[in-house]
């Protein structure tokens, strides 16, 4: 995997806004945020997508998130935020290296946008696909 | 905190198209699906918000992820996703139950859409927000 500019904010290369990190973990301010307090979690370990990072890296992300999530609501004064992970281009995943974005909602017009089309499942399709994803999970 | 219809799935007492389940973790296909194979993952522990959560179950959400998306790439074909977790109703959370959502990115018009209204830090008040945040993690 070609390194990344998060690989060169993880080695030290590039600075960043620094926010915690240990031995499998790193967090820092987004230089173009959403919003103010905008933070993007990321594992150490270079994996360009959350499907193929190690399940003690990917445990370890989730170990951080409340607390991380508690610091910035503490330093924004704003309670209500969104965590994104966006892997493939075409899904806005623009730096492939595995990142979360913490990213506050202070009000409807700032932090993330969502657009949200559900439509009803049809449950015969949805069965015979939940049984599909189980015998995958299986292997 | 009130039962809500996922502490119910949990329970039992109401059903879901089940994928997977551990001691401290649940996942399910949403049944408003944005797109085809658009599956929840739940902590047990009944945590309105994910800054409310323990660290032990946000570190399982955490752990069963990349082998959760890996099942959901191999069953739908679809390798493009975004993960997503809202906390409260003005970041889009429906359901007073930490939830993360996966959800394949098959095209640019189905999933989900994402507004991106970025821009540029100030660096001198990123390096006293980061500050904030440093100290609000260190309590």
């Amino acid at each position: 995997m070609a390194d990344t500019i998060f690989g060169k904010i993880i080695s030290g290369h590039i600075p960043s806004f620094k926010l915690y990190e240990d031995e499998k973990v790193l967090a820092f301010l987004d230089i173009n945020p959403l919003s103010r307090g905008h933070a993007l979690l990321i594992p150490k370990e270079p994996a360009e997508t959350l499907d193929k990072l190690s399940d003690e890296s990917a445990a370890a992300l989730g170990r951080v998130m409340p607390r991380l999530c508690r610091a910035v609501i503490a330093a924004t004064g704003v309670s209500e935020y969104n965590v994104l992970e966006n892997n493939g281009a075409g899904a806005h995943q623009e730096i492939k290296h595995v990142h979360f974005h913490i990213i506050p909602k202070p009000n409807p017009t700032a932090g993330l946008g969502i657009g949200w089309p559900a439509r009803p499942v049809d449950h015969a399709e949805a069965g015979k696909l939940a049984e599909a994803i189980r015998t995958a999970l299986s292997r």
